[in-house]
């Protein structure tokens, strides 16, 4: 009997009429023939009413006690909605973190899986019942109570999708599918149908993000299939899944932009073995997350080193990259606030041609000026003007079809 | 190092405030010397505002889930005041009930204690942190959560206050202790310095119930140490412990009433073996908490049988006692309503002599008629008028000198 594991986020179980009609596609994917495991995050606001009642008594609350306190949500709407289906005629049974095993590693509020204790549940679903799995959590091989960190419930869905060896996990969040681009900026942005987990990995990381990339990357190394949905209606959503020979006929399968970036620029740094290293070793110390770094040769032995952050992050980047000046000397210091990046994302680019020339030409023609570029396998990026952002992905839509179903789309 | 356990109850607990001032009590105990144990239950209105959220989805709950849902009020809790202790510079840890090994039967909302993990308290104890553990909950052999019910948090205490060897446990109430008779009916009331076990239990089932007798029974069962006081204040409650010689000094402890109470009366039941048997039987298949009961013999064959009951069974207590009029017949059933019950109660009892003619006289006096009387070993129970209630218990007090304390009451 195949499995179906169903992940309802913190909206779709807001109150006691959602957590019914969530409970309703359980009932339905009974009925369809499926053995079913629902993951369910914590009820709307609860979460964050919980760490405002945290924060009263102490505002740096120890990460131990925070886990103990925050995974209380997902086990008050796993109960819940196990009652709601006994109401609506149908055997439930839910589980917090510690009851199915979720064992994790001890790194409080950002803990990683290590095993789950699949026997316990397959235990239930033999006997006919709906298994509802607290979303979120763990423990630790002390007992304690740990959670997973943002995106915490996709994780543990697709976790359990994996060691259940489930037919698919169904995540169902407030958008209906993922889109070749953001649909605020360009309207005419389509629906992905399938989408590898690599390309989505690309674009999650540059701002689309539906489901927070560690569990897409769970979902990869366990080869599970993810079908992200809207839990308002029953149209299909879009398949997250390995990448199939059909998907490299496309060779763009999205385009993002990513606003709210800075670029800090090292002009003159001296070419020396290790240089680059403890620039970036100041920088993690700072706990500053680096997007792209670009490094062109300057003179024989010197050369410009640049990488794009976080515009909340430049502050900290600032003090850590003056603070090594004295270790790595560099003759000038650029920072540019007002930039943007756009990306053209496909795993088609790896067997197609001209991909960047296309987009070059694209973000020429609308004359958008290119600061830098940076390119992955299957993502080619462009450092843009801020105030070119809407034009820039506008062309590289419009470039790359991403108005048209895959299939429609003109192969080069 | 002496051990002392606090509980706090909902009250105590409701807000940030709460816990804070809680947490200061744990603090002021830390700095006299003990190894101090917290025992927390849900904050205020919590385990009420899950409870509705229950009902809404499914009006007949099962229990396992309404068990998973409940603990998360004391869980809440507890990483709270944990909170709370560092922040005031204390190190402390929160444990769930499945945490501390909190081992009970599988009989949900209401499960009983069979073993504690007092390995796990002491170590934390040991490395000189305050332990907060959540009251009113557990784990059954399965990892099912169960919890205690009424008064749940009490046995918690209690509980660990054995397995733990504390030289008290400390409950924190919103009265300041217990008092020798209802001071709302009785405004001379005094606070009792000492009671023993068999006492309280006398007490409690009788309405002046301050703690369940669950707990109480667990107290007696371990020789634990009970302080009932007030969370508003430092001043000095009422220690409940076991027997001790001083007590039989004093003929009667304290004095209650109880009303709501139902009285049904079978006349001419036929005197065979098994027929009280059966009749009690169908009773408690009916669900109905018999109070007393009482026999007298009506004819050569015929007995007249009695029992109080809680008004509000009344209605299943009469269908019970109708439905097996066919097999146990009888002439003719009564039943009052109008009933009220006033008890003394008291250790010294057993070795003092005219204390029922003294309760009888003084209610005489007052002419109070009594409707039937009860005993136990350290109790009298008098059925009388509901309209006399307060006249008869204020006769019983003065009687006995329940408005002076211990000390200063004439002994016969």
């Amino acid at each position: 009997m195949a499995i179906l594991v169903q992940k309802f986020g913190g909206t779709s179980v807001a109150d006691a009429a959602r957590i019914r009609r969530a409970a309703e596609r359980s009932i339905n994917a009974v009925k369809a023939g499926y053995q079913v495991v629902v993951v369910a995050s914590a009820r709307g606001q609860q979460t964050d009413e919980l760490v405002r009642d945290a924060m009263e008594l102490n505002p740096n609350p120890p990460k131990r006690e925070m886990d103990q306190l925050l995974s209380t949500g997902e086990q008050q709407t796993v109960s819940l909605f196990a009652m709601a289906l006994e109401a609506m005629g149908y055997k439930a049974i839910s589980f917090t973190g510690f009851q199915v095993g979720m064992l994790t590693d001890s790194v409080h509020t950002k803990a990683r899986i290590k095993s789950i204790d699949a026997h316990r549940i397959h235990k239930q679903l033999k006997e006919g019942k709906i298994v509802i799995v607290a979303g979120f959590q763990g423990i630790d091989e002390n007992e304690n109570i740990t959670t997973l960190g943002r995106g915490g419930s996709d994780t543990t869905a697709v976790a359990i999708a994996a060691v259940l060896k489930a037919e698919v996990c169904d995540i169902y969040t407030d958008v209906d599918g993922i889109y070749t681009t953001d649909p605020r900026i360009y309207k005419n942005a389509v629906k992905m149908k399938e989408v590898s987990y690599d390309e989505i990995l690309e674009l999650a990381s540059l701002g689309a993000g539906v489901m927070h990339s560690r569990s897409i990357e769970f979902g990869k190394n366990y080869n599970v299939k993810i079908h992200v949905r809207s839990s308002m209606n029953d149209v299909e959503g879009t398949i997250i899944t390995k990448e199939v020979e059909q998907m490299e006929g496309i060779a763009v399968s999205g385009a993002t932009i990513q606003k709210d970036m800075a670029k800090i620029s090292l002009v003159g740094v001296e070419n020396k073995p290790g240089n680059a290293a403890k620039i970036f070793h100041q920088l993690a110390e700072a706990k500053v997350i680096i997007n792209d770094i670009m490094q062109t040769e300057g003179s024989a032995d010197k050369a410009n080193l640049a990488f794009t952050i976080e515009a909340s992050d430049l502050r900290a980047a600032r003090e850590a990259v003056e603070s090594i000046k004295n270790e790595v000397p560099y003759d000038s210091l650029f920072i540019r606030e007002d930039i943007a990046e756009v990306s053209a994302v496909g795993v088609g680019m790896r067997s197609h041609y001209g991909i960047a020339e296309k987009m070059f030409s694209a973000l020429a023609k609308e004359k958008v000026n290119i600061d830098s570029i940076t390119t992955s396998e299957i993502r080619i990026s462009c450092i843009i003007d801020k105030t070119q952002a809407e034009k820039a992905l506008t062309a590289v839509c419009d470039a790359f079809e991403l108005d048209k179903p895959e299939k429609k789309r003109g192969k080069k």
